[in-house]
């Protein structure tokens, strides 16, 4: 396997010599048609309003081959250490199914040391479910709360968001989850006080076991069951752990159980492992986990097709390649046209921006070239109200991501003035892609729309466990071909561990560091 | 008055030709005390991490004298038409306190106006509160739910939430809030699940009666009501209007009751006037609000200050100007090291994409330089386990703005290991400062940070109702400044009215338009 820059592949340079697409005199039915992908569990990609066009496909197919995208995914199914600065192996597919067969390390097969954690979670969720096993006093639990921060946080919070309408939608039998997350005492504060101790089962989430916040919130949790003063209460029994083997949690015995994920599995794509996997198993049943897993499984699978004009996430990924690289558009905006992924945004803030918002290379060398983009974004129709001013009339062009469904989740809609809300929902989201394609002449400049503003768009019927677990995925793997194609290392993230031996010198008085005494005294 | 592009004072010209600063050779302990100024309420604005320096601070100042901020922001508070394109005054300053005395329009006095709509709130809100106005069925009301999108949602969302955790700790009586603004039918449906409609009083929000998506879940509240079948019941007895005195809301007889805005306090600057009263009053008592407008109140009246290094809401925005046009960083993350403050960032997003993302100065011809940034953000220390990488080692330069506080609003906090956990979170937002400025150096080029990230800080000692109210005030007056600096009209939107128009198109059956009918074909 080869790992070169970027700039030096033949293609790339091909590609910048290209004459660029304006998709406002492009744009027509043919290409509307033909310019779109499967995504697994129903989804599909679509390209047409991305300024594209058969030769640029083709130049990006090219730098595809050249930086062996596909080959370096295969490496990470097969195991190899894709995380070269960690030493790690990259596993997460494997937490939703054997892509390229097992995975053996050691003597030990990976695939099913998370079979068996699957299998640990089905029977613990079912118990706690069933009422089998209960608070210290002898309630049942009603409510789950997980304890985690970044990726213990932001994936499964963003999941267990766009899932509750659906299991509402479907009658299935819910437990509400709660999360604390932020070092701020308020944020453990506010949502202890919105809790019933007694039938509330906490999640611990730290694959160190070491996370400072974290155990910070355990503290305070535990205090505040300690102060609470029921009787009986057990606030071991009111806990579980998912963490490493290897961590001191994963030995605490004073939990009710403990849950295990391993070195192979980063955090930020940790939503399909145990992280994700105990508070979405209880707090919608097992069955609704293993569907999301379904899904992500079957877009981990497409991921694999060689052609980019059949893999959404490739050609996703090399898109959004060209429009940093080539057209040097530094942010992208994601826009789902779904309450239900409100904090979806979130989660793929740090899925990309940790990953490739970097400036070496995997080598450890300065690339010169720009790398990871800001992401950002609020779902529609709420954004239309508030920054899509900027998108459509702004200085600045930024790229666009929409996602969409056929059908609500609830399924409680009433038709007002000739449509249903989801009608509306919709006519809003093409309506949108199609403003921003071609714009709107007028003599009025300040009406006036210059269009060129690109977009792809997701599209499902509706929101299940399945297309969410496809979504997720579809993600995961347009990161992480990015990544390949700019040779970072998509899988470390050494630019957050400055703040953290700073913060620890602030707490430690500043250590004789001045401008740092002067800084900690402003507060 | 002159109002003139931004690149033709002859002060931004000097500005560009002035040696640039690196924050990461300068930054000092006297830097640290001599860069900070009172920003009202107790807060303090800071910026001895941004690029400036004396010279450049100067080149500032006389930019914003040669295009006259100051005088403009006279001019909006005496009531001229500072919206030119909807010939409208721009009056959300009066709706906390006359700065420059009586505004009188045809005979009018717009304060004693705004003076009634609060003299209203509070009665109706007492009542509420004390149980003197009930329920239809003869419960007391104990949630508010207001319906409204865009400026009627972000603003008065972030605000309830920032202050939800300050009554608390200081054991004020509290109504639950909630809030329906998307379309999206899950939207309505997810809220409604969560309420006892006997208890619940709704809000409906819209300054011309007539926006779409709150007339629509208006009817999804009223048809679950309806379809709810509690004996009794009577819906408009369970729902208020906050509209404008002609809208056809003002005259909806079956409501309960109805408060006013007026045609010269735009969406996004509405929360200050009934639009976040009603809600915040009802939630917290008036008092609360009260104090939240004087708190906006005294950032107002500081921001006249001529001195730009007296002037936090002045400095902020020529800073920003500098960032922007002359160092050409098209972006911004708000960075509150406060869960509070969860999404106030959103509401930032609105507040400046929606003012200042334009094409067009107020005379409606083309600028030739950049506007308004893109905005966006989460709470510290969430967002140090997710995109920080990025902001630490990306290949591009994100200004930051971090908001924190020396103190937490529940005051529930205990030590562990040697610190609380508002400790802790300072020292954390104390370490980023300093170690995006500085940066480190290591021969590992992974582990080396270039520095010189520049950031601003506003501190306060807790955030209360008044320092809240003076951090709103702050960001409005800055993107106005800017606005006026770029001679832009920000009271404006026009940029949102063709995705109305062609949504229209969409649910009339595409009205023959073949492109727009294949993408809405999609769906």
């Amino acid at each position: 396997m080869q790992y070169n820059n970027m700039d030096t592949a033949e293609a790339f340079k091909r590609l910048c010599s290209i004459k660029h697409v304006s998709v406002k005199h492009v744009l027509d039915i043919r290409r509307i048609n033909a310019y779109a992908i499967d995504a697994g569990a129903g989804l599909s990609y679509h390209y047409a309003t991305m300024p594209v066009d058969e030769e640029i496909v083709s130049a990006l197919q090219e730098l595809a081959n050249q930086q062996q995208l596909l080959e370096k995914y295969d490496a990470v199914l097969s195991g190899e250490v894709m995380n070269p600065g960690e030493k790690r192996r990259v596993l997460h597919h494997l937490t939703r199914g054997q892509v390229l067969g097992n995975v053996v390390i050691d003597g030990e097969d990976i695939g099913s040391f998370y079979r068996k954690q699957l299998e640990h979670i089905k029977a613990f969720s079912e118990k706690v479910r069933s009422g089998a096993i209960k608070g210290s006093t002898g309630k049942r639990f009603t409510t789950v709360c997980q304890i985690g921060i970044g990726g213990s946080d932001l994936g499964p919070r963003a999941l267990y968001l766009a899932l509750k309408g659906y299991a509402a939608g479907k009658e299935i039998k819910q437990m509400d989850a709660k999360f604390i997350s932020n070092v701020d005492p308020d944020d453990a504060a506010a949502v202890i006080d919105s809790l019933d101790l007694e039938r509330t089962l906490f999640i611990l989430v730290s694959k160190s076991g070491t996370t400072l916040e974290t155990l910070t919130n355990r503290d305070l949790v535990l205090n505040a069951i300690k102060e609470s003063a029921i009787t009986g209460i057990v606030p071991g029994k009111h806990m579980v752990a998912v963490t490493s083997n290897t961590s001191p949690l994963a030995r605490d015995e004073r939990m009710l159980d403990a849950f295990f994920i391993d070195d192979y599995i980063g955090g930020r794509y940790s939503s399909t492992s145990a992280v994700g996997g105990v508070i979405l198993s209880l707090a919608f049943g097992y069955d609704v986990f293993q569907r999301l897993l379904d899904g992500a499984h079957q877009a981990d699978v497409l991921a694999r097709e060689k052609d980019i004009r059949n893999n959404a996430a490739l050609m996703d990924a090399m898109i959004g390649l060209y429009l940093r690289n080539v057209l040097y558009r530094p942010m992208t905006a994601i826009l789902p046209y779904s309450q239900a992924l409100l904090r979806f945004p979130a989660h793929l803030q740090q899925l990309d921006m940790e990953s490739n918002g970097k400036h070496v290379n995997r080598n450890g060398n300065e690339v010169s070239y720009q790398t990871g983009p800001v992401v950002f974004g609020e779902p529609g129709t709420n954004g239309q109200h508030s920054f899509y001013q900027l998108l459509h009339q702004g200085t600045d062009v930024i790229p666009l991501q929409f996602i969409g469904f056929k059908e609500s989740q609830y399924g409680r809609d009433i038709v007002i003035q000739g449509s249903t809300s989801q009608q509306k929902l919709d006519a809003n989201l093409a309506a949108q892609i199609v403003a921003f394609a071609r714009g709107k002449d007028d003599d009025n400049p300040n009406k006036q729309f210059e269009g060129d503003r690109c977009s792809s768009l997701i599209v499902g019927k509706q929101l299940t466990p399945e297309a969410l677990g496809a979504l997720l995925s579809h993600y995961e793997n347009k990161v992480m071909f990015q990544g390949f194609a700019w040779n970072l290392n998509s899988f470390d993230q050494e630019g957050v561990q400055l703040g953290k031996v700073l913060a620890k010198k602030v707490l430690a008085g500043c250590e004789g560091d001045e401008t740092l005494k002067a800084v900690a005294d402003l507060f």
